[in-house]
């Protein structure tokens, strides 16, 4: 199985399946497509969050600001799973999640070895003349090989690579000659709030807004037993009902509760949060016993 | 084969497609994860003009405003379909039309007796502390077991239950130790319209609208054949000519026609009939002969 | 395999895939479903840009403005792809990039001898009536055939027409009863631009902006090597640098580059290109030598 995940929008994913349909037989499954543009720690979010719940994959993710820089094209296996996307940070507390430091290994991506992706079919080019992508010698190296895009690695790096991975031994990725081992890496970590007077049983919260969700649900760093045996508590300096349920409050009213991830979050049933609270990804946010 | 519909958004449904590809084999089918938000009556209407398209399948939907109450998770049985769902009516007006009472079966789903939905991998959990979800034990209960989240029943209860009924035996749902006859459930019936004189040859209609489709289209609960013979009516007031296709009227132009679900649909060529008409979801809308 | 685009949003494309589901164990790929609403030329633009990255395949597209109409139903086989659509020009921008004219065929689609649609089940129809499409007898032909609804040919006639055509022989399909060859047909050309003083060597560009995509990434018709060996160029007045990459210009500011498709990009580093160039698909743009 390969999941796909990027913040490409439509119709870009489609190239990428199609590539994938060329060279996999796997099974693929979409994660999301509409992660918030470019935001590789909304993505690495997400996505710690929601690909543990897939039987072992190999998952394929594409948030990359950096496309076209000297940014690598990595593959991480982590336990039974393995991811591949940019080294920008975006796959890792996903990895972490699946499995310890001990029983995880990276992999940059050669992508002058993968075999290069092309369309299909050997009808007229546009009649407008050929770019780069339409077999005009222009863009091709000296050996002949178009070289990818600059600007749709998903297409032309990540998805050939997610599926030589997805078809090779996971635990001898190391056999793969477009695979090299490396222990340097972007280590991104999801920042953590500051619990006072201790960790274990805090009174105050300093955290920050990781992601906001489609239904506006403001989805703090906080940990869920914050809330634990309180009825109430400070949000910015407002007194916020606590609820197990959105239902615990009316229609349109406000509430602090633990989300399906086991944060702390700032909703409104059948409403906005983010805009009740006037917050959205990024800010900080203070909680404190009421 | 399991559908899935949902009110979801992005990117929670990935997490059911995870734990039912954990636990079935079965083809996954989206049918739309952008019903309008807790909004049951728009879910039951678009699933019953949507899911008789389909072979005998399971359709897991998850619409659900009263998540985390004691609402029961139910399952419908209906002739060769099987419908898993929250208890508040969503999943009847498609049960009935796949198949009359006698040919239906209702069970009430013991959440306790689901295998309860963890997520693989044995890696670290997040710096700032565990919430319930984490394997920390003040969410559990006596006998060690986590209880299922209080805000995400389409991961921990809708989708264990839809594979476990999928690999089940359709017409023995009886012997699954999950599963309880039950003969009260909420039995939704969409609004009917009024048809004056008689229903058999109306010449007014007093109706609601039931959606707005992505169109703008106002699709209302008015049969399709107060439209026949005639090539005008009155509604709301104004005359609008009646077309057999959009392409009846210029563009821009509003017209009254049938559409592909078989009643009137109030609709502009190329633009949007709910601006056009100022009506939404829920409004009372007249029809008149012109 | 077959996939599936659409301008049709959602759910329509879910009763699409249950008529594919009940004819075809055909694997199913969505493609998208968000195409510009009725633009045929932007989908046809997509289409070229998308299908080519497909291994053969059955491709079904509906982006009908013309629905209900005389308008054919056709089928386009180019090469080892076969494409099911409208008779609007639609498919045939991808046809011919998949085959040269000797290596395709057009056959127009006999809706009438389609096994028609039908939902599952034998529940009860709305309280409120009939419609046309739920089993009274008003819209029947004489022969008792119900009729394919006005407005969604994607489900009555298109799916249908895509089963047929993905189980039968793709090199002998004047061998299915409901396909009979034509010479004519709509045969769109997107627009090619003016490059003077000569194509092979162009210091200005006349061309037009044939999509704008989900980033607000402004693509043109102009090839992409119009660009070469030029580090700024002139656009509708204004010198816009030219980079390789999004990344090569600070966030927030314009660039021309080249996008996957070939052509050139009018964009905005982790912005959108629409709003800062003030342009909008249909749109004529100059590009010059600076």
């Amino acid at each position: 199985m390969i999941t796909i995940a990027s913040d490409f929008g439509s119709p870009y994913p489609a190239a990428m399946k199609g590539v994938l349909c060329q060279r996999t037989d796997a099974r693929l499954v979409d994660v999301a497509h509409d992660f918030p543009r470019q935001d590789v720690r909304a993505a690495a979010f997400w996505l710690r969050e929601v690909l543990p719940y897939f039987p072992p994959a190999t998952h394929l993710v594409v948030v990359d600001p950096g496309v076209g820089t000297d940014r690598d094209a990595i593959v991480v296996r982590a336990g039974e799973h393995v991811l591949v996307g940019p080294d920008n940070g975006v796959l890792l507390p996903a990895a972490r999640r699946f499995a310890p430091a001990d029983d995880r290994e990276t992999y940059v991506i050669d992508e002058t070895s993968l075999e290069p992706v092309e369309p299909t079919g050997r009808g007229t080019t546009p009649r407008s003349g050929l770019g780069r992508e339409h077999g005009d010698s222009s863009g091709r190296s000296e050996t002949g090989r178009r070289p990818a895009s600059n600007t749709f690695h998903g297409r032309d790096v990540f998805a050939p690579a997610a599926a030589a991975v997805h078809d090779a031994d996971r635990d001898a990725l190391e056999d793969l000659s477009t695979l090299s081992p490396v222990d340097e890496y972007v280590d991104l970590e999801l920042p953590a709030p500051t619990l006072e007077p201790a960790p274990s049983d805090p009174d105050c919260a300093v955290g920050e807004v990781m992601v906001v969700d489609g239904f506006g649900n403001v989805i703090t760093n906080v940990p869920g037993r914050f809330l634990e045996g309180r009825n109430e508590i400070v949000a910015d300096g407002e007194i916020v009902p606590v609820g197990e349920t959105f239902a615990a409050v009316d229609p349109g009213e406000r509430l602090a509760t633990v989300g399906s991830h086991g944060n702390v979050e700032l909703d409104v049933n059948r409403g906005r949060g983010d805009e009740a609270f006037g917050l959205e990804a990024g800010d900080r946010v203070v909680l404190e016993a009421a």
